[in-house]
């Protein structure tokens, strides 16, 4: 779900970053000038000197800020909303500071570039990508004790426990080959097949205003907003803090609609990270969340409670999967599954099509996407300047094959050892196909900016599950091939998408390779160290009903349960429930794109609804909240709203995420929290004040 | 304390509220033009059409919600903020309702007038004025059976509850002497003397303002901005009062500074009401709080705790007189006498040698204030005009004086039956001098804007005390003493202002006084009902720590005590430390004075000080954050400070003030809140979690 999801995320709210890149590149963009010829006296410096020594600290911050930020939504919802505006910002930010403390020392030897800011953000992007795509929140976690213990099936010693050192290993013998895969097919995708890649294209239209003088005092502006909220939205997480101590305690806690409406997780938990995310997330995804909550946690589960003892025994704890639980997760993954097969199929369709009509006809956009036809003159001399400075740094191909093969063979050799359950077979099957699957993920990107990474890294969980089967530990096989999967292709799409950016910067391709190597490299350490953080400081990282449920561990574990043992541990009526939840799936998205757009906006999106089936919906609550102050602001001042919306988001999401670093280092220390803001009913009260003074 | 702070608070504010004219009705003074040349045209109503059936409408819904705020800050601190700015500009949005309404349904006849708003601040103030006269924060609960018995003395068996019915005659028979008192002395005060009546004058000149375009104008703005913060403010109240159910539950009960601040009463408790009274208040007013709550309950109080068992016996309750609670109320008392003696005298040299001046050289202004000396020539036509006006309609002195024999009469006779303890000689010895006093008052009130009511009336609680004596129930003697001696004073102050106010906006003097008999006599009715709603509403009226302490109440009895059994009955060394506090209050305040006022104005106020003596600094916390808001405000942006600060705190305090209404209605209703926010510490939270499952 989550990749799909945040990389629909992305599409959607490309709407919204266009708009507000429009108002800060507007002095450009509405006098229909060439952007090149703007920075057509900028000399573009040489590759190397793209890669300076200051952006990769910056980067290195940067990195480490947005692993945690990434990770604190993959332990809590899996909800990853777009951070790229955040990322363009902080990284101008902290250039912009790091050039003016050397100008005033009299070090400062280069001026700031777009180029070196690409790498920045190319960099950023590849090593917070490793955080979303490591598993830490799902495959990764999946496969441990604390998950297994939940899910009390026949597989449950099936179980390897996340430790840093092999964490580290795995990701850097899986993480590069997606690297390697798409680097001889850029060229294809960015001039030849001319995709649009909308996210790579906003991300360049962000840096390029950003240096142009308007758009650098809009930033600075923005980079003010932000800095408000983020500070704001720290402390707001250091208070907090102190109220927290012991279980159910704090404002993560707050029956804000009530006590009966929080038993059914409806409740405001003053999340700012979350109404941030509701910010940038499109309405209609909010409101989808909102409605998958009411609609399970409202009507779905106190129904299915009512058949305790008759549909599943009544003895057995809550969060058995035997219990409600495995209805909650298997209705939640019946879902995912319907609606992410009906994407990878039209996705797969519109690619297919695409590359037929772009072989037939060769060298044309298939999908007419309006601004590039229709602009073609005024913009031919943007064109010619950027493929040619694109085609100047080339690297070879037979360096692409040859690194996709030594790794591959290095991860044949190496990942056996550290999944005994993952035959080495199994690996080069996927190394078969990789290539060509991470195509179709970069090809479908471009054109629809939607990365069905995670849809992929499913297939492998069920298709390698099933392979192994259940006696063989066909689990943790399935899971760890999922791992492998959606590693290759998520990074294949997004470096094609940073690939695009870089074209549209004039940054050098090879500056971009380095950048991403590194950035990678940098993902490969920081995100597990940050995960390995979480893990040691939060005790309950897990369960469910803490402050860190991560789901779609459980989520992932129970399709690997269901890949290799099939339906027969189902609790009674749970299939055919199933069966309903996956159709039902399928046909509101074949409804939503029947439909007329106008219409079709309202229908909800089936996998969105899906999330709160499992954790409910209080998440879902502070994110509506954020829509609705996005929504109120744009009503009272829109060009206000459009300008610093995304700034106010990033500020407290990034606030409350970076907490999480000192929060989660108190906890390692030991320091707990003094006081306990505790919420009773009144007859409870009573009970415990006549408990406490006897 | 609570009068002459409040008039002291409301003298300080005069500036605040002088520069907010000043942009207000700032087209009339930059242009240093006659006011009434401006109104010249406008034709100035008879007497008879200035007090309108709408008029007193809108005063009685005013007086209503006014008598709400005044009486829960009452019960809860005793600090009344001036709300003459909250009164002008909900009168004016009220009117300016009523009249829209009466205009689209073709149905107004007369135009709003200066005068008629005139005529609605006086029956406003003559109303809420009883609210804090009436004594229900101080003397008149101060006889109830609940402050008696914490008070554990011999007197504890001299009681008075309060009842609806003696009240409401009580206050009927004692409220209307002030007002005859006065008026045959107007024309002494306004014309002849030409006092100087800063808060009248000011509230003049916001009526004034109000009626020119621009002031028209911006008061709409203003009162748009005092609806926003009203809603929130309210919102705010309903929202907290979900969480608490039981005592110590709640907002009210947040330790937002720790638990070990808590429990010495540090902390924020979330008030909108005195966040907003912190707005009013002079920052000089703010910071004595604190500081005062800093140095008790951060210092003096844990000594003296240590003294426990040997100083005051360690088995007697919290609560008792006997124990620590002793040392508060008798060292408030101690400092609260000392500054209101100090005052006492000044203001009576002054006020002495004031009318030395007066009667040597007739007609002219004994203390020079600038304005009116200054700028004679530009405002002679003003003053003519509005001479001629006021002295237009006489208000016969055979009538005052008739009036004044009655009603003193009635009172003689009626009062002695309330009260056994109060014999009809003391009654008549205070009615002898009363007038005198009253004239006093009023006249020191137009030099200073200081309003003594309270010290004459700890005056009458001291002498009638011990007259009474112990023996024959002086303690009741000497509060009902007190509350005959209050209104009287207090009303004489009050009215003169209203006089002023009235001069100044060409509104007779005859509509003057009708407005103030019965803004008079509507406030002897809604008071006691107000308090008579909080007092079954809330059952622990009165108990220290609870929601309201009602500190005053307490500390006139103390008084009360102390005057009739002298200092037999203080705990041990707590006459030292009295007469050292005594001291220390009268010679800060000689230094107060003696410094050039530049250096003055950062000592603290002595009284105000001592109010965290005794119920602790929470609500100092919240005023300090609302000065801090202020400040804050003014710094970022001044003239929009100025112009809505008032506006923000006027919304706030009224909009929680309000919202006692429903709650206290629900109290009765018995309507409980369903859920306690609860803070433990970590240790008792680990006890009530194991006791809740077991």
């Amino acid at each position: 779900m989550e990749d799909s999801y945040r990389a629909e995320g992305r599409e959607e709210i490309q709407n919204g970053r266009e708009d507000w890149r429009s108002s800060s590149a507007a002095a450009v963009d509405s006098m229909n000038l060439s952007v090149e010829r703007i920075f057509e006296s900028q000399v573009v410096p040489a590759w190397k000197s793209q890669l300076t020594f200051r952006a990769f600290c910056v980067s290195f911050v940067l990195s480490v800020l947005f692993c945690f930020i990434v990770m604190k939504l993959n332990l809590t919802t899996g909800i990853i909303p777009s951070l790229n505006v955040s990322a363009g910002l902080l990284g101008f930010f902290f250039i912009k500071m790091w050039t003016k403390a050397l100008g005033r020392a009299g070090l400062l030897r280069l001026p700031f570039t777009r180029q070196e800011n690409t790498v920045i953000q190319t960099c950023v992007v590849a090593s917070s990508g490793i955080a979303f795509s490591g598993g830490f929140g799902s495959y990764l976690f999946g496969m441990s004790q604390r998950i297994a213990q939940q899910s009390d099936k026949q597989n449950a010693n099936e179980v390897k426990d996340p430790s840093l050192l092999w964490m580290i290993g795995f990701l850097f013998v899986v993480s590069f080959l997606g690297l390697f895969a798409v680097v001889p097919l850029r060229k294809i995708m960015i001039i030849d097949f001319k995709l649009t890649y909308p996210s790579g294209t906003a991300t360049a239209h962000l840096i390029n205003s950003f240096h142009t003088p308007e758009g650098a005092k809009l930033a600075k502006k923005q980079v003010r907003t932000l800095g408000k909220f983020f500070s704001f939205s720290f402390l707001w997480g250091f208070f907090q803090w102190f109220y927290t101590a012991g279980d159910g305690c704090g404002f993560l806690n707050f029956p804000s609609l009530g006590l009966k409406a929080f038993e059914h997780r409806f409740y405001f938990d003053f999340s700012t990270t979350y109404v941030g995310v509701g910010m940038i997330c499109p309405y209609i995804v909010n409101i989808s969340l909102l409605l998958g909550g009411i609609l399970s946690w409202g009507f779905l589960w106190p129904l299915i409670e009512n058949k305790k003892g008759d549909w599943y025994p009544a003895d057995i704890p809550l969060s058995s999967m035997h219990s409600l639980q495995g209805y909650k997760v298997f209705i939640a993954i019946a879902v995912i599954l319907g609606d992410g097969l009906y994407n990878f199929f039209k996705v797969l369709g519109r690619t297919l099509s695409g590359l037929y009509h772009q072989l037939q006809h060769h060298n044309s956009l298939p999908v007419a996407n309006g601004s590039s036809s229709s602009k073609s003159k005024e913009v031919s001399f943007d064109d010619q300047r950027r493929t040619q400075i694109f085609l100047k740094d080339r690297i070879p191909n037979w360096f692409a094959v040859a690194g996709y093969v030594i790794i591959a063979a290095i991860s044949i050799i190496t990942l056996p050892h550290m999944f005994p359950q993952l035959k080495w077979y199994y690996i080069l099957v996927i190394y078969l196909f990789a290539p060509t699957l991470g195509f179709c993920n970069a090809y479908g990107c471009g054109l629809t900016d939607w990365s069905l990474a995670s849809t992929y890294g499913k297939l492998a969980i069920f298709v390698i599950g099933a392979w192994a089967g259940a006696a063989h530990g066909g689990v943790i096989a399935g899971l760890a091939a999922c791992g492998v999967m959606m590693n290759i292709v998520s990074t294949a799409s997004d470096l094609t998408q940073d690939f695009k950016t870089g074209y549209l910067t004039l940054a050098s391709p090879r500056s971009m390779f380095v950048s991403q190597v590194i950035g990678t490299a940098m993902g490969c350490v920081i995100s597990p160290s940050v995960f390995w953080l979480f893990y040691k400081a939060f005790k309950d990282l897990g369960v469910p009903g803490s402050e860190y449920p991560v789901p779609y561990a459980t989520v992932y574990r129970g399709m690997a349960a269901l890949g290799t043992e099939g339906f027969s541990s189902l609790p009674k009526h749970c299939l055919e429930l199933c069966y309903g939840f996956f159709a039902a799936a399928i046909v509101i998205n074949i409804i939503k794109d029947a439909v007329p757009k106008r219409w079709g906006r309202f229908i909800p999106l089936p996998m969105a609804m899906a999330i709160p089936f499992y954790i409910g919906s209080y998440f879902a609550i502070d994110m509506c909240i954020g829509s609705l102050i996005l929504f109120v602001w744009e009503k009272v001042n829109k060009a206000n709203a459009d300008a610093f919306g995304p700034a106010v988001a990033s500020g407290l999401i990034c606030g409350d995420g970076i907490w999480t670093l000192p929060s989660s280092i108190l906890a390692l220390a030991g320091v707990k929290p003094p006081i306990c803001m505790k919420f009773l009913s009144r007859a409870t009260n009573a009970k415990v004040d006549g408990f406490l003074q006897p």
